[in-house]
């Protein structure tokens, strides 16, 4: 199996190769069904949460199924009172392999990426496998 | 970049060798909140719903966010109300290859896996994600 391994060279490169650069936002305000009925009309995974032009917190998939399906909690409630308010982050220069191990070491599934102190993109582990499909449909189509 | 790509050896192999062993199952009549508990209780993102010992249908991640909470559904509601009833399923010796085909062009993240008709496992886009995570971890840790 080791001889098998494939060389992630790839892991080397900074988070901007893959991190994906439209950051979607909701106000602290909005209702958490609405921010759910956002994340399927753009097919996303995480939203960032903004109060006076200011992110203030992250919400996830997980949220909505940890702190809201699984409590029973109304869908009406604003999405302040379910999100992650400690923002890990991590800089567009930061390497994949970094990054990956920040994600494995916190157990989150999602980082949103600062460049000159501002969130310009979000990496997620989607992003991670959507590139390694890529790779994978690149093999299939090359056979 | 052409130059960098690993080769996927592993995904001509069987999805046994990827799969979940571990099925987890409740009763069509479960509370979406009840059903959300045990996702999170077992850190899985699918359950299979049974009814009269046999499976009739799926719920994941997904439906949670798009049936229930984008929706504002109550989640007392019985989870055979959400779930997927068009059960997408592979054989046990299926290639990971077939499999990520049929995920891909069915836009589905979990798939059935079946052994003399048998469900017997579960392949997920994230068992396929952890396997990559295995090798990026394999390749950190011999540096």
């Amino acid at each position: 199996m080791v001889e098998e391994l494939p060389k992630f060279h790839e892991i080397e490169n900074p988070v901007r190769t893959f991190m994906s650069k439209r950051v979607f936002g909701v106000d602290s305000e909005t209702s958490i069904q609405e921010a759910a009925e956002k994340m399927v009309e753009f097919n996303i995974s995480s939203l960032v949460v903004v109060k006076n032009d200011e992110i203030i917190g992250l919400i996830t998939n997980d949220d909505l199924k940890k702190r809201v399906v699984a409590k029973g909690l109304d869908s009406t409630t604003e999405v302040e009172k379910i999100m992650t308010k400690e923002l890990i982050t991590v800089d567009i220069d930061t390497s994949v392999k970094e990054a990956l191990e920040i994600m494995a070491g916190k157990n989150i599934k999602h980082i949103p990426v600062k460049e000159d102190g501002e969130i310009v993109g979000m990496l997620t582990f989607s992003d991670l496998i959507d590139f390694e499909k890529q790779k994978l449909e690149t093999h299939i189509s090359r056979e």
